[in-house]
């Protein structure tokens, strides 16, 4: 598989539901999140280790096109891309398909690096750095 | 107040507080759909009602800036304007500001009026539609 | 009022709700929650500043009984009362009343001291001792 | 194994943990339901199946002791037990165990048959009936 790109597989919660029945938008966001922390772990880069090193990846922009919904129990594969990266911002984008290879779901989301203890941008660390660009 | 726009104040509860000590970036996404929810029942609309008609409102895009965060018990105000309105979808923008007035997030969401019972894009009813239109 | 008592209203939310069309009950625990953050801050104990000083409060034994369910939209009233206090630990119980006064749900949470840097048990702060006394 | 136990293994995510560092109190009871209704899938029952049915299973009755917290990334092992049934009511109870089989939470949920349609409590259904006594 590419570096820089990761399919993960889900399962729909009960609780991620709501009354209408399918998966609530705000949810979505914690696929997208699990998503790009296994894809970090994925590069030997562990994201609890790093905000205990003193790093936070806040989000800072995100856009999500909701195509098709999710319902309960449904398996659907979030399929991550590192779309872009400069010294403090890195872009991933995100399709959503279920089973049949449908596309659901859109995304892209921007993280900054941020110093944790002075909450200032920061240029992304170098062993990231070379992730990132590999 | 413009009939068009809404300010609701809130406060960061203790849930809505991830690790970093920050509102978790998809906490704002129920800000805004109760922002929404309040605005409808402003206009006289009941968005319980709506749903018993048959008609949801599910969201199909939504795009958000975070620029600043968030902090638990922190007073901030939700800032809603209809943007824009044709006869399936609806636009909603989003400026969240704290107690000076300070710029913390900005967003943008659209909807779509769909029947419950075919789960197909209807055109707004004709009540709402008057209301989206003033 | 009784000091040591609160009586705080709320109104289902929409993301609260699952798709039984009923508050999900893992979201009650977020209405106990801020009803006893809002009985501290009536008592001028701001949890917020209680943590800053190294305080916690984690939650340790939590006990409750679903008897009615709650709808989007409902107006509900969250009863809080302190039960029992000792030098650790503070139990509060909680009734849960429809708009009609018909009991829905009742729940009892036992909290725990706890210093912010050893994670170990401690006395209740002195200030605090007073208010939990009176 | 046992057909009236179970062991799930889980990781803590990002946004389950709150400011304190730990998974908040609330999140465990999603802990719970996701065992509760793969231990029934795994006796052959879909839950999602079930609702479309018109049967339902709200929980009533939720017990829990947090003796030690969990942490982001954290793995940890939920073992559950069936423990009583009734011809209405089941009850499991559970334990949630680190990688070392230290102890951390323990809890007991009630769940109730109830029918979609009148909301009413109901006998449990013949099929399950059978799996519950085995």
């Amino acid at each position: 598989m590419n570096k820089k790109s990761l399919t993960k597989k889900f399962n729909v919660l009960y609780h991620q539901v709501d009354q209408m029945g399918i998966v609530h938008h705000a949810q979505y966001l914690y696929f997208l999140e699990q998503t790009r922390i296994e894809w970090l772990h994925n590069q030997g880069v562990s994201y609890a280790q790093l905000e205990r090193d003193g790093i936070l990846l806040p989000l800072t922009k995100l856009s999500i096109n909701y195509k098709s919904p999710l319902h309960f129990d449904d398996t659907f594969f979030v399929h991550l891309s590192l779309d872009f990266f400069d010294r403090s911002f890195v872009t991933f984008s995100y399709v959503i398909e279920d089973e049949k290879e449908k596309e659901l779901t859109t995304a892209t989301t921007t993280l900054v690096f941020v110093d944790a203890s002075t909450r200032k941008v920061i240029r992304c660390p170098l062993n990231l750095n070379k992730i990132f660009k590999q």
